[in-house]
Formats: C-alpha cells, sequence, structure tokens
C-alpha cells in the first residue's frame, strides 16, 4: 500500500482516547488498561483504517480488542471513527509488529491477520507477519493455546502462511479459499471489501 | 463424473499387456512385475483415461509406474492410448482404491492424486480420497518417507484435504492455489486440461 502523509495525523492519535501510550506499564497484564472485567483479549496485527477490529469490538462486548498499526496516515482514519463511537472494549497502539513481545507477554487469546502486507520480495521475507521469527515472536505473547485467523486477498502470502503455520507445528481448523463464496458469518475490513471483487478472499484459522 | 458403459471395455483391459492380473503373487515386491531394472515405485490412484500417468512414464524412464482406475468405461481409453506406445515402467490395475493395501506392501515412494472424486456430500466423506481412512491405507503401502502430490480444481474437496493432510501429521513442501498461473512444470491430465479455464487448479505436495 503507498501511504499518503496525512498532516496532523500523529498529534490526533497521540490525543485519541483509544490511543494507548503508557504500554510499557502493562506488559503482562493488558487486560487492566481497560474498564470492564473482560479477561479475554484479542489483537489485530495491522489494523489499516480500523473497519474490522471496529466491528468486531461492538460485537463482542466480553472480549478486549487491541488493533494495532504503524502507519499513523491509515490509523488516524480509525481514530476519526471512533471519535463517533464509545467502546470500553477496544484501544488502538501505533507501533511496529516487531514490538509486540515488549508489549504483551502471555495474555492474548488470538491474533487476526488482516490482509497483511505481502512483501512480494524473497528478501523481505523476513517482514511477512506470517516469517517464522513472527510466529517465535507470537508464542510469548499467547496466554496458553495459539489461536491465529488470518485473511488475504494475495495468493502467494497464503500459499507461503500455509507453509510457514504447519511447518511450525500449527493445525488448521477452519480454511476456505473463497471466503465471499462460502456462507460463513464474515466482518470485512476496509481493504477487503474493496478487493473480493478482484478474486477470491483466502482465509485459515489456525491453532496449536 | 457420470460414466457411460463402453462395451467390451472389460475384455479390451484384461487383455492389455498393460494390465497387471496376477498382483496378488506380487505384493511386497512389485517392481518385479517391470521387466527393468528400475525400483522407484509410484502410483496414480484413480487414473481416469491415463493422458497424466502415460506422459508421466515416457518423461522418467528411471522410474516404474502404476496407474489405478476403478471404472472400465474410462480405463479402456487409457488402454486404446497405450497401443500406440511401448513403455515397460508402466502398468494399470481395475481395482478399488478400497484394495490398494492388499496389493502393495510398503513399497512405493509416491501417490498422485489426480481429480479425485469431490463426494461432496458429508456423509460420503469416507469416500474421500483424502479421508484420514485412506491416509492410514497409504501408510501401510508407502516405502519409508510419505509423499503425496495432489491436484484438484475442487475447492471444497482441496480444503478438506489440506485440513485432514495437516492434521495427520503431513507438513507441506509445495503448494500453489492456481497452478496455471504458476511458471512450474506441470503433466496436465485430460480432465485439467478441459477444466482449467473454468477456474483455479489446486495443488499440494505433502511429506511425512
Amino acid at each position: 500500500m503507498r501511504l499518503r502523509y496525512v498532516k496532523g495525523s500523529e498529534e490526533k492519535i497521540e490525543k485519541s482516547p483509544y490511543t494507548i501510550l503508557d504500554y510499557k506499564n502493562y506488559k503482562g497484564k493488558v487486560n487492566k488498561i481497560f474498564k470492564n472485567k473482560n479477561n479475554i483479549l484479542e489483537i489485530e496485527i495491522g489494523m489499516g483504517k480500523g473497519d474490522f477490529i471496529i466491528n468486531k469490538a461492538k460485537q463482542n462486548k466480553n472480549i478486549n480488542f487491541i488493533g494495532i498499526e504503524k502507519y499513523t496516515s491509515v490509523l488516524v482514519r480509525a481514530v476519526e471513527k471512533l471519535e463517533k463511537e464509545s467502546l470500553d472494549n477496544l484501544r488502538i497502539l501505533n507501533i511496529d509488529a516487531n514490538d509486540i513481545d515488549e508489549i504483551f507477554d502471555k495474555e492474548v487469546n488470538l491474533i487476526y491477520l488482516n490482509f497483511s502486507d505481502p512483501w512480494p520480495k524473497e528478501k523481505h521475507a523476513k517482514r511477512r507477519l506470517t516469517h517464522i521469527n513472527f510466529l517465535k515472536k507470537y508464542d510469548k505473547i499467547f496466554k496458553s493455546n495459539k489461536h491465529i485467523i488470518m485473511k488475504t486477498d494475495n495468493r502467494h502470502l497464503f500459499e507461503y502462511s500455509l507453509i510457514s503455520f504447519i511447518n511450525y507445528g500449527y493445525k488448521i481448523i477452519n480454511i476456505s479459499l473463497d471466503l465471499h463464496k462460502d456462507e460463513i458469518f464474515n466482518i470485512e475490513t476496509e481493504y477487503e471489501n474493496k478487493f473480493s471483487k478482484l478474486g477470491p478472499i483466502y482465509m485459515v484459522e489456525i491453532i496449536k
């Protein structure tokens, strides 16, 4: 995705009541950030403009959600959407995915990876969020059971990720090679909504 | 596939020099059926009209191939094609896939599953060639390493099979969710040639 610079986005994100700034005080007890009694924590790495996780949070009040996004120019759009909402079970983090194990410690129940950057060049494989180095990081932040749900329209990223997951010991509990043709409940991302007309959306749910 | 009755096909198959009739004498030493020194044996379960395995045999003279097909009305077409060939490394078997462990015993290097019947109804799942009951049978006929290459145009069969393979402990070494868009070497089946225009061909190569 080519990113446009959006003036004032850093300040807007920092000032949002949804943004977690003092995350370093909460490692291992992230659910304490929320003013509720929920003890299930699900995160989306690469939340983009937030459509998916905002809807998830609205529909699952008993679960806490944290959306992570590195790019302020897209994250600011999520912040704008959140101005009209009042959600006590959603927070956002403007950090790089590489730093997730500095924020979370054995406390995440589920990771969503939606339309992650495919990094098509082989020399950039380590940047893919399904590279073994990331899978090792995820191990450190998962509470007990490891549980990932991935969606993408990028065939090569999906093929790569399947091999990566399986060779790391994950089992498949659910898979669709054309999600929008299946009659299952699906919350769309803003990206998905735009691109599903162009080809299949792939989805896999894995556990370890 | 709806099958037409082809008159005289049983007799034609039985009389073909390519057909193995006395297979019960060769269990555990199937390579002895061939008049060559090859010691690699690869089989295709559901060879249909034979395009795939005939081409495989032509291009790999150092490997022995056995094609298996239950339906005489399609197998007879393979027999007719073979009348024009002289291949010492290919034989055919007119048996049901359920009986493969009565024919082979720890001697198969690779199994090809091409465009297998998807048996879409859940009550027929046990008939799918990638059902766990078949995977258990395959364990008995593989020499040492287990190695399967599957191709299909049926998305639901492919999704089902991936889960079945992975949960049985197979690792993925190669996968394509649109084989004909990838620039890899591929021998087509007669079915594939006809149907690849209608949608993606899925391929997975697994080992255990």
